[in-house]
């Protein structure tokens, strides 16, 4: 139990995975998610050269896992677990979307462990596996071919609580200085004074050229250094003669 | 272009992918979520047997996937591209998060081609291919260990992708005509021409100038009656003498 972090409090279950290789890209998953604990139930080949060589960088995550006979000794002292699937759904469930039930995983896990289920590859779970779970989680994909790959599954879902992890504790802090609305103004001046010397525009007819122009650059939220830098044109302009 | 399903107008970029399988595993990706468009940016091995394997059922993405030298080639036509990481922060473009990203080119979409770009497993995206790009996507991911599998990356893009479809049943039509990639990079020619005509821009010591331009534009995601409004005060400037 993590009570600081509760992303320490989740953990990944892989059910009879048949390839190795989808093991150590699931590692990876995990480990770029700020996941650690893999569990995997009767892994049908593994330690294997495919899983580590897919892992990349997160051996410690293969090296770490859990391995278990049977998921109920996967799913001990969890207090939430979801399946997964973008295909199946079973009525006796409830059935979310992963987004949500991302969610509902971070908010238990600020306390106690849970865990998401994620079957084999070919025959997903079974119906006694799927009822150790309370939640089944869709992952939304083309109903013409939903068949994700059991990592990019894994993928997908420890995006999802990464997102959900962040979410609590968001804060942006702006990377460059904006112009203020005194440097935009005197921008505009200067740059109508100089379209009339190049010819290009005629106060008299003014048309809506400065109105587009101004929508141009108000969609671009103009910075301090842009406004010298696109005023230090126009001088050079101003500098030349018709 | 293709008015009715807004996925049909999305390409998917790989720049210089070195491993088949990961070609593979995107294509997958791709159709889980409803995208067909793969374009692939010389890539080190393709076709390869490591590709077909880990396709699975999406080998007629494969099949389809566009070949091309360049990755201005493989942006044709599109009104807005995105280049994406979870770890590089190029400060001269716009970040935005993933989920905002995908909505932004559904959006595009619905009228016209947009392109997601992904750059090489090791090396990511040069400066240069980069700057051919409007918008910097990042997948969010865990600081300390960021590095996504090339077609992990793919399958969250393309699953936000999927959501922002679902969402965006009701989304309006865009009143402006954006500017293609085409118009845009004339414009750029055009405008680095006149600067150096009027001294302002000194090619033999390019420093930070065009780079800094591009950002501002490309955060206004300019249209075709704006590009032209530009093009003739650079027009009418070209007339004037030093």
């Amino acid at each position: 139990m993590n009570k600081h972090d509760p992303l320490k409090n989740i953990r990944i279950v892989l059910v009879y995975p048949s390839h190795p290789g989808n093991i150590g890209a699931a590692a990876r998953a995990l480990k770029t998610m700020g996941l650690r604990a893999l569990h995997l139930v009767r892994p049908r080949k593994f330690p294997d050269p495919d899983a580590d060589a897919r892992a990349v960088g997160a051996g410690d995550v293969l090296c770490n896992a859990r391995i278990h006979a049977h998921l109920s000794a996967a799913l001990q002292g969890c207090v939430l677990a979801v399946a997964t699937s973008s295909r199946h759904r079973d009525l006796r469930h409830d059935v979310m979307e992963v987004r949500a039930a991302a969610r509902d995983l971070l908010v238990r896990a600020a306390t106690h462990p849970v865990a998401v289920v994620f079957g084999n590859e070919t025959t997903g779970l079974t119906s006694e596996e799927a009822s150790l779970c309370q939640v089944w989680a869709r992952i939304p994909a083309d109903p013409q071919y939903p068949s994700l790959n059991l990592a990019a599954a894994v993928q997908i879902f420890t995006y999802e609580l990464w997102l959900a992890s962040l979410e609590s504790a968001q804060c942006a802090e702006p990377e460059f200085m904006p112009a203020t609305f005194e440097q935009v103004e005197q921008f505009y001046q200067h740059l109508e004074k100089t379209m009339a010397h190049a010819g290009f525009f005629d106060p008299t007819h003014p048309k809506r050229l400065l109105p587009r122009l101004r929508r141009l650059l108000a969609r671009a939220r103009l910075e301090v250094e842009e406004v010298n830098i696109l005023r230090g044109f126009l001088n050079a302009i101003d500098k030349m003669r018709r």
